[in-house]
């Protein structure tokens, strides 16, 4: 490896004292704007790196925001990211992001190395089977801010940032019996899930005040994998009462339902209403294009940041807005037509 | 802020010597498995943090890899992070992500903050405009590891890798040409990054082996945002030659485009036949399925990670192995059928 580029060197190059260069790196208003530019050009052309290590020592902050999600490549958690990104990086700091896969075990995994990391604040979007919240107790202990999203435990002094998903449930499942539908099969993932349950949850309400009697039969679980698509066609080939209403809590896993119904002989909308989640942008460009419920994964990524800021600098104390939720939107497109 | 703990006070706590504390919390293997348990189970409960940063700063090394990308939630971008993601945290590391958002200036910003983070390696994929690589300089002076993944420089010293654009580019041509295409017009995102220079060299390497004239009317430079489909199809209208054949740089655009030219009475693939590229998940739910280019994210995202996991231990030398080809393929769907 190459020696270490020190201030002590630049100094020599550029006939300069060490301080000058000290304080011409840190931008002292003591120090003209000509030499700064002159240390800094110099600086990069020698490779010269600033000792973030000692800096931290001395601050005990590493300017880095550790991320749990469960996987990085849905369209959602990304475009929840990218929010969360752009805010934290304009504000100087990090961001270090790990997945769990769907796993708690990775999930426990990962944040405990990102306490042992020094992180600044976490944010987590909970696991398929995350049910103990035993492994966020570290940070909980030393106070470090730890905010969850979408997917959350419910734990004192960690803010939410959430949609209000029963509503959303609610308004989804309203909106196909506008349409006429009389027998609605939801199409939900892990029900351990504060987002899944609680969609479930304004269906039976949007049921109940239609005065449509709920049955446990018209509840199916899956993975949501393009793979289960057939298993759902199959159920609702199986049904005794045909299904003329579909709500599917994902936009994608919908898209692949439609386009399996199509092929076994299915007429959307005319036989089965479908209604999707998340306005992917897929939603817009199957045929017919779905209805769905728009998430503003961008703009809770972008409050997720400014909140987590926001705490590291003391600027808010979120304990006293424990949870925050964001709205949602119906859109009426083409495979929910009358 | 709660007074810190240290193995002083876990000492104190659990009657034994703080040298047996730091032991245990190292693994070491003069303490009993008992020991270590109860050590780990109290240092936990009590919120005990690891100092990093004195760790750091005796061995030099942050455990962080960097990473700069132009957006986070593109589905092909996100897919090779999560292979990224997967290999650097098995090995131990952390992944520091950000995004240029496709804008040079916060590239050169990115890369300066990863710098001063003290990353031990750093992985790009290039912004639209990013044309200098002034401000990789800093990593190549240092000897830190920088490898280039899908849109790159070539550097010295910095491996790269990438899918065989140009023979993409010409298999799907070739395709079309196949396929009964005479006048194929390719759309693409801007001709400054190799990938999509290379493809549109493959397109008239195709046509010239089946003596097609080239015309330079037949390509069309976009942003390939959705909004810009209205601009390909109001083109292809405005051509003298009817378009016969259509080849869109990306599935997601090319999913737009097809939507746009059905609406305007298209149909394909009779009047025009579409391929798309990467494969998206998209292009297997829209209609006419997309034919495409598979172009393999997550296999780059895992040998991303693996090159640069074994460049940071000195495992291998990737200097030798300069450039990094992963296979593509051509996929045949609906929307090019005869």
């Amino acid at each position: 490896m190459e020696k270490k580029i020190t201030i002590y060197d630049l100094a020599k190059e550029l006939n300069v004292s060490p301080g000058t260069i000290s304080r011409s790196l840190n931008n002292h208003p003591s120090i003209s704007q000509k030499t700064k530019d002159r240390v800094v050009f110099k600086a990069n052309e020698m490779g010269y790196k600033v000792n973030k290590f000692a800096v931290n020592l001395r601050t005990q902050k590493s300017n880095a925001i550790g991320v749990i999600v469960p996987k990085l490549n849905s369209n959602f958690m990304s475009t929840l990211l990218a929010g969360v990104e752009k805010v934290v990086n304009e504000a100087g700091y990090n961001l270090i992001i790990s997945q769990s896969l769907e796993s708690v075990e990775k999930e426990i995994m990962n944040a405990k190395t990102l306490y042992n990391s020094g992180v600044d604040a976490l944010l987590v979007s909970l696991a398929f089977n995350s049910e103990s919240s035993e492994h966020f107790m570290p940070y909980i202990k030393s106070k470090i801010p730890l905010i969850f999203m979408d997917r959350v435990f419910n734990l004192p002094n960690c803010p939410t940032i959430v949609i209000d998903n029963f509503q959303a449930g609610y308004d989804a499942t309203n909106h196909l019996i506008q349409q006429g539908c009389k027998n609605i099969l939801i199409v939900t993932g892990n029900l351990k899930r504060n987002v899944y349950s609680n969609r479930l949850l304004g269906y039976k309400g949007a049921l109940e005040d239609n005065n449509i009697v709920f049955n446990e039969v018209n509840i199916i679980e899956t993975s949501m994998e393009p793979q289960s698509a057939k298993d759902v066609v199959d159920y609702i080939k199986s049904m005794n009462v045909p299904i003329d209403g579909l709500f599917v809590l994902s936009d994608s896993f919908a898209a692949h339902c439609m386009q399996k119904l199509k092929t076994e002989g299915f007429s959307i909308p005319n036989d089965i209403k479908v209604i999707g989640f998340n306005n992917d942008p897929i939603s817009e460009l199957v045929s017919p294009t779905l209805s769905t419920i728009e998430y503003p994964g961008y703009s809770m990524g972008l409050l997720a940041g400014e909140s987590i800021i926001n705490q590291i600098k003391g600027n808010i104390n979120l304990q006293e807005t424990n949870s925050i939720s964001l709205r949602h939107k119906l859109i009426v497109r083409e495979s929910s037509k009358k």
